[in-house]
């Protein structure tokens, strides 16, 4: 969020005593800690930079046992990451320390179609075990952006979401178990193999966002489920946003449920016309994308009772998309998005903010007064199914002004979201972008409880430490 | 489980003192100490039996807070309650002190049709919920058998599904946010009021099956669905347990989800067709019972779709409900297992085990060794779509030789499952009857940190103690 962040203080050197001792727990050949190697881990997709002081790329759970009992003796930091694709900085070593990188722990260990169950290593792509679930007509729910490369502890770790999750649920709802260490070393196995299950505290679901301050996912047992065998794409214009969120109400309001919801407000709207003439009709004001799966005749009678939904008042187009081709037209406007605001704007912010669907309407005419007080272009698209929208402020660097103004706005934005019942972030996380806003959101005795808790898993600290929760522990 | 536990101990009364401290909490009217009065809070749908030594009927959070205040004082211990519907114990007061029963609070505080969101008071039943919703439209996932008068605290503290978990999920994926009271008689806010949220770790899904044990929920914010305006009934015979089950994993395998999958193996067809002739076919060694739910064409679609998957090897007969009429009969014989269960064996244990669905198999089979084994007869039936399967064990009590084997065939069930990477409770919980097995399913290091939790949320121990984790604390 911050998009000039204070260049961290260099680290020194790790001294040879602890070179040794992260030496015992790892082979030399897959540890480095020369600067030049560690860069490559010293970011994430949030523009911010630490270099770690060294870097641990295990391929078993016992490495990574020995390397948390290790930099647990040394008090060094550490820093779990998958591919660092997170947007927060969650995996920005900015203690210092050792980032630990699982890419090297990428087996699929198990996949049972009968059970529509699959179990792999946390440094497995999403798109590995998309593929791999492909072949027996499954798929995998969570499909965020960088589905094809992040990896599935990275997208545990952070409540990966994506535009199916207005159908599918999150990465919460579709992970069965998990294996993780804990800050002391400890192995824990947590969750079963089955759908269903209610033996015991509920620690996988209280993994799945920790953001590897907790534990670091080793494993994980993924829910599958059947792959529709087709597609159908929805485009629905209307004059303005009132008419689009009622639509949205309406087709959330009955049982065919679409899988994936996006909205765009004007702004985005001509945006996608000026990446590329989608042929949008003049005069749209906000626009749904609209996605329907299914098999034969029961996707064409969701496509239908979906179509009914979003016809309303402010409706100017319905298309349907008359073939794959046209389809994926549709959804490369969508896509294009977020790098065409960048272009436009180097200096972007890009937020997630969730508000209860009724809301949306107070949001975006909320959205619009701040960018008029503020004096910066805003623009708004995303998962309106879920109320999830990607709200990006947009700055002219050249202007002292309109930079000076963002992070004040950014502030109101958060304030507005969270005056209409929502919540600050619905699938990028905290990381460190917004650790800061976390007690702007959750009363003091649900924090005070999370630093606990943290204490429990990691009573030395030393998990990703300055990350999710907010740094002053409430008393 | 155990059908004659041992009598407890009758506890004093409790002294002047702690009545004194307690009406400082409470209004008398509200609060009752003599045994006569508190029996009826004595007992669950497990046939334990212990009286509290208090019962307290607070109407409001602020009341909670007291009482929890107060009996953290007086280092009494304190049991919440719903309606005592559940089945494991967990509600009976093994250990005196207080039972705290949230009736009284169950005002459902807000519905939000177009966010699919409900927000109530603990103590409302689920009964009351579903009405509420149904009026907009909508419904509420969790449909144990006790909904009508079972309270939508319970089914939360007790990960409550029923037979449309199948498709909709049980209680953990069906609540957004909850409000409840530790054991320090802090009030906690956790979650949000949307369906998507990664601020914070997820405290929601923690208290979620915790039995009480972690908080007492005073209100809680649900999901809603929509109400699909059908449902069709399918019933499938098949020649063996072999070819029903493989049914299953078929119908599981293709994306038209049926709401309900329920199994019947050979024994349980027979008790239904005792119970009233329900014209199944001679020669059915298994039978499926599936529900399918849709508007319009989309339903005729799935429930074609659902046909063609229960059909293979081993179907005698697949027959569709002509009439609602027709699919109530049908699972009026469902409805009345459990019952006719109990009257043809008083001594009968009902168990609620999951293993992943393809070794539902296995498990149908080494049911059948054991009860040849153990001399006794065992009935399954059950979710079969999550693997799910209630597993009856019937002794005669007139023949002690088989009321001694009912316990050492139980423990023998419980290695099969485990054996077959199952879970020993899917939504029954684990209160009192399960408590001792917990360490067979859940390693130590994850034991470990669960009792450390418990410490957390309540740190003297006062909250239901006895229940839930096995007694004895690992080290």
């Amino acid at each position: 969020m911050t998009a000039t962040p204070a260049a961290p203080t260099p680290l020194p050197p790790l001294g040879e005593t602890a070179r040794a001792r992260l030496r015992t727990a790892l082979a030399s050949e897959r540890l480095f800690f020369e600067p030049g190697d560690c860069l490559p881990y010293a970011y994430d997709n949030s523009r911010r930079v630490a270099i770690p002081q060294a870097v641990a790329l295990p391929v078993g759970e016992d490495e990574v046992v020995a390397l948390v009992r290790a930099c647990r003796e040394l008090r060094l930091p550490l820093t779990v990451r998958g591919r660092g694709t997170n947007t927060t900085g969650a995996t920005v070593p900015i203690a210092g320390g050792v980032v630990v990188s699982l890419e090297r722990m990428n087996r699929i260990l198990a996949i049972s179609p009968g059970d529509r169950m699959i179990e792999c290593e946390a440094g497995t792509t999403n798109g590995d075990v998309q593929r791999a679930a492909a072949a027996h007509g499954l798929f995998w729910a969570p499909d965020p952006t960088s589905a094809e490369y992040s990896s599935v502890g990275g997208n545990l770790a952070c409540g990966a979401g994506g535009p199916r999750a207005v159908k599918y649920g999150t990465a919460r709802e579709n992970v069965l178990g998990l294996t993780f260490v804990t800050g002391t070393g400890q192995v824990v196995r947590s969750g079963c193999h089955t759908t269903k299950g209610v033996v015991g505290y509920d620690l996988t679901r209280l993994l799945v966002g920790s953001e590897g301050t907790l534990g670091l996912i080793t494993r994980a047992t993924l829910k599958l489920l059947p792959r529709p065998a087709e597609i159908r794409t929805l485009r629905a214009a209307y004059s303005d946003v009132a008419g689009a969120i009622a639509a949205v109400t309406r087709v959330m309001g009955q049982p065919a449920a679409p899988c994936a919801l996006e909205f765009f407000d004007g702004d985005a709207v001509a945006l996608a016309q000026a990446w590329r003439d989608c042929g949008i009709p003049p005069g749209t004001g906000a626009l749904l994308l609209i996605d329907v799966d299914g098999d034969g005749a029961g996707l064409d009678a969701d496509a239908d009772a979906i179509s009914r939904a979003a016809s309303g008042t402010g409706l100017i187009e319905l298309r349907r998309a008359a073939s794959r081709a046209e389809s994926e037209d549709l959804w490369a406007a969508r896509k294009a998005l977020s790098p065409s605001l960048r272009k436009l704007a180097p200096r972007k912010i890009n937020e997630d903010v969730v508000v209860p669907v009724t809301r949306l309407p107070e949001l975006v005419a909320g959205l619009g007064a701040l960018s008029h007080e503020h004096g910066l272009r805003i623009v708004s698209f995303g998962h309106a199914g879920n109320g999830n929208l990607h709200v990006n402020l947009l700055a002219d660097p050249a202007d002292p002004a309109q930079v000076a103004a963002i992070e004040t706005c950014l502030h109101a934005v958060f304030r507005l979201v969270l005056r209409l019942d929502g919540t600050l972030s619905g699938e990028h996380g905290v990381g460190l972008d917004k650790r800061d806003f976390v007690d702007w959101e959750i009363p003091a005795p649900a924090l005070a409880l999370m630093h606990q808790l943290k204490g429990v898993f990691d009573p030395d600290g030393i998990l990703n430490p300055g990350k999710t929760l907010p740094v002053s522990r409430p008393r």
